[in-house]
């Protein structure tokens, strides 16, 4: 066993469910990997090795006595973002009013990931509460250049192969943008479908769990582990029983109405891709505009900032010193947003969610993930994108590292399918993955005094 | 179809997917109980009769179609502890800070409720944030006494017959103790059993969602509709398929270290029902001490106190004028304790739990639910009992309605199990209400004009 921090989360299941390698094994070829690279990245708010290695051992010894069936995820590394509850870790959001924060307890998803074998080594660094504000994360593939927020650290902790899988959430674009900027998969499933119980809570309409991962099986693994169960869901257990995507799989490029903010390159990697999955010959392609859109971005920021402004009205209020500029202005413009507005917001959002959802006639919509590359800096304002459309509808959205920019930094594309349609979405994925020939790229960065640099399918 | 008001869930659900009485028929007959009764109780802190009545036409319009089989609680009124979020009414936690707050969303197990087709008319009232201030809801079997903080409204909604279910929730003895004043079923599960997203947040590892019946087969019913399922909860799973009890069930009576605060009329029903349980010989009932129960109290008290400071930092300094003496009394421990303290704390809870479940010996304990009956006039303290012990353990329990005490008012048996035994514990629970022969009892006030009393088995 050379190094698992080049395999995707399935393999490393495939080759510790046949005991070819063992828990242990994968944890500290994880650690050796965070311990060379962290010095660069600072994808981590709280790391744990020893702890890390005794869930390992413990999950070793479970194989040894050989008590269970096959897990989707024993023995596998899993980065968990600094708004999910940890029993044994702080949980400190991003800030520092909430320094040394332990809440005592994991929040759902992270029981159903160490349930299922995961191994947890520490929480990695967020935005502040998981909004806007840049963080000192660097991208892997090129340390000048940020990661994207708000999900920073698992996004860069991904991409710079210290772990296979990382939880991350999206409020606005939090995933998506940060899984372009650093060539790696991101998935949002459908709102409500994945637990929040023990997530920071920042607006009930739009906070979504979402996680990246080095292959769309790693993706749907992890949805596996975590996503809710049972008669109230048949929405989305229906998809387990899958049907075959019919080749031409119709699908619909949206450009959206931040199209003219998009970098050329941007643009040319959407248009590039339309064209060839249509001469492919297995994909129908439309374009079609979604004239409400627009509307969306204003009603977005009306309930995300008033939201915020209900939830962090305290340290508005007593630790103004300790808030970003950012955050600020958020609560800001919640607070001068009357009750009444909002109310017309949410009830604005059920009511377009609900049409948006009915009207979708394709299989998944094609759209871009981001503006661009990372900006250069790591304090660099984000471009307007499409992510926090999908958001707000409630759809779920994959972002597929689909090309590398003039400067060298990755471009994702997003594909979005209506509501509980998510194992659909991750077929379509699958056969864009397919017909692109595209993969994540694992970056080992030049200022490691290495030249490893491993790709993975 | 003369009154549902009188029926079980269980009886109101047989009746409906049979086509015998209609959704609507069953709704009106609760607002009409409602509209009778509230302005007496108080039990409501929002009402939304034409929306229920909506619901209610949506879910017949669903049964005329015959779509889909039947469900476990369509067309039964479940009122909704005002802590949990609610898509279309207010979530104002028994807050005047937060009064008019509309997250926008429906929490978790509300969807699950609504999506199974149950009927929700409105929100009950709650103590301060789910704490301990006392509120203006009366108890239903004598006005002049209070139901019990703080799930107060939901437990004189189900005793005024006004729902046959209602959501509470369970942080110290929050559903246990209103079951017991009220004299019906209340049930706290296992914790984490029932997901909390979207629901208020007090102190991450005791806040348990917990609900009011009228039998335990209602229990049940509620426990299936929201409780979650899938591979990682095997425990849970494990026991649907279940073992048939044998007799005799070994239970042990725990009086715990509050047993000399409890009335001597209180102390009766509970040796009164060993001796009644030994002599049916279906129970082999022997008593035990948990010698650690007394040092449980205090690191219930500090992670309490110590996570409500966390939360509730902004409204106590800068709402003091519109939080209660108690709570203001518990922001303060919480603020003089050390995050090490807390640490300590909730690593011992974490510890101990995993310890005296390992060492639960019995099918059951049997403990009083509360120290006595309702205490009169709505501003006076509880007692000290026992229901922090199984909070803090995570245990589910069960509330049994089991005798009246001098003054006329319910006394309750509480049952618990170790974790995950939820089912067990519920069919421990009927063995006892057979062998005791209890039933839960429908209080009309004389105030109310009228004399009809329904007692159900």
């Amino acid at each position: 066993m050379s190094d698992s921090t080049l395999l995707t989360a399935t393999e490393i299941s495939g080759l510790i469910e046949r005991r070819d390698v063992s828990a242990l094994e994968v944890t500290d070829a994880a650690l050796r990997r965070i311990a060379l690279l962290e010095p660069l990245i600072h994808a981590w708010a709280w790391l744990d090795p020893d702890r890390a290695r005794d869930q390992a051992r413990r999950v070793d010894a479970g194989l040894a006595a050989g008590l269970d069936g096959p897990h989707l995820l024993r023995g596998v590394p899993v980065g968990v973002k600094d708004i999910f509850n940890t029993a044994d870790m702080p949980t400190e959001m991003g800030s520092r009013i909430w320094a040394g924060f332990r809440p005592g307890n994991d929040a759902r998803i992270v029981f159903n990931l160490r349930y299922d074998g995961a191994i947890i080594p520490g929480k990695t660094r967020t935005s502040e509460f998981a909004v806007h504000e840049p963080t000192d994360v660097r991208n892997p593939h090129q340390l000048t250049h940020a990661p994207g927020t708000s999900s920073a650290g698992s996004a860069a902790a991904v991409a710079s192969g210290m772990v296979p899988l990382a939880l991350g959430s999206q409020t606005a674009g939090s995933c998506i943008r940060p899984a372009s900027y650093c060539g790696v998969f991101g998935f949002k499933p459908t709102f409500g479908t994945v637990p929040r119980t023990g997530v920071l809570k920042t607006a009930d309409t739009l906070d979504t769990v979402a996680w990246f991962a080095r292959s769309i099986d790693d993706v749907e693994r992890l949805f596996e582990v975590v996503r809710v169960r049972g008669r109230n869901y048949p929405l989305v257990d229906a998809n387990v029983v899958r049907r075959p995507l019919t080749e031409p799989i119709a699908i619909a490029v949206v450009r959206g109405p931040h199209w003219s903010d998009a970098t050329p390159a941007a643009q040319r990697v959407l248009t590039d891709a339309a064209d060839h999955l249509r001469a492919s010959g297995r994909f129908a392609v439309d374009e079609i505009e979604i004239p409400e859109a627009a509307e969306i971005y204003d009603d977005h920021e009306l309930i995300y900032c008033k939201a915020l402004s209900y939830y962090f009205r305290g340290e508005q209020r007593n630790d103004r010193s300790k808030i970003s500029g950012v955050l600020t202005g958020m609560l800001e413009r919640g607070e001068v947003t009357t009750p009444e507005a909002y109310h017309r917001a949410v009830a604005r959002q059920a009511e377009l969610t609900r049409r948006l959802n009915e009207e979708f006639r394709y299989a998944a919509y094609l759209t871009l993930s981001a503006s661009g590359e990372a900006p250069r800096g790591l304090q660099s304002p984000d471009l307007p994108d499409t992510c926090k459309i999908w958001t707000y509808l409630g759809m779920p959205a994959l972002s597929i590292p689909a090309a590398a920019g003039p400067n060298g930094l990755p471009i994702g594309l997003q594909v979005v399918a209506p509501k509980y349609a998510d194992y659909r979405l991750l077929d379509v994925g699958r056969a864009i993955v397919d017909a692109l020939g595209v993969r994540a790229a694992i970056a080992t960065p030049q200022e490691a005094g290495q030249k490893v640099s491993g790709h993975l399918a």
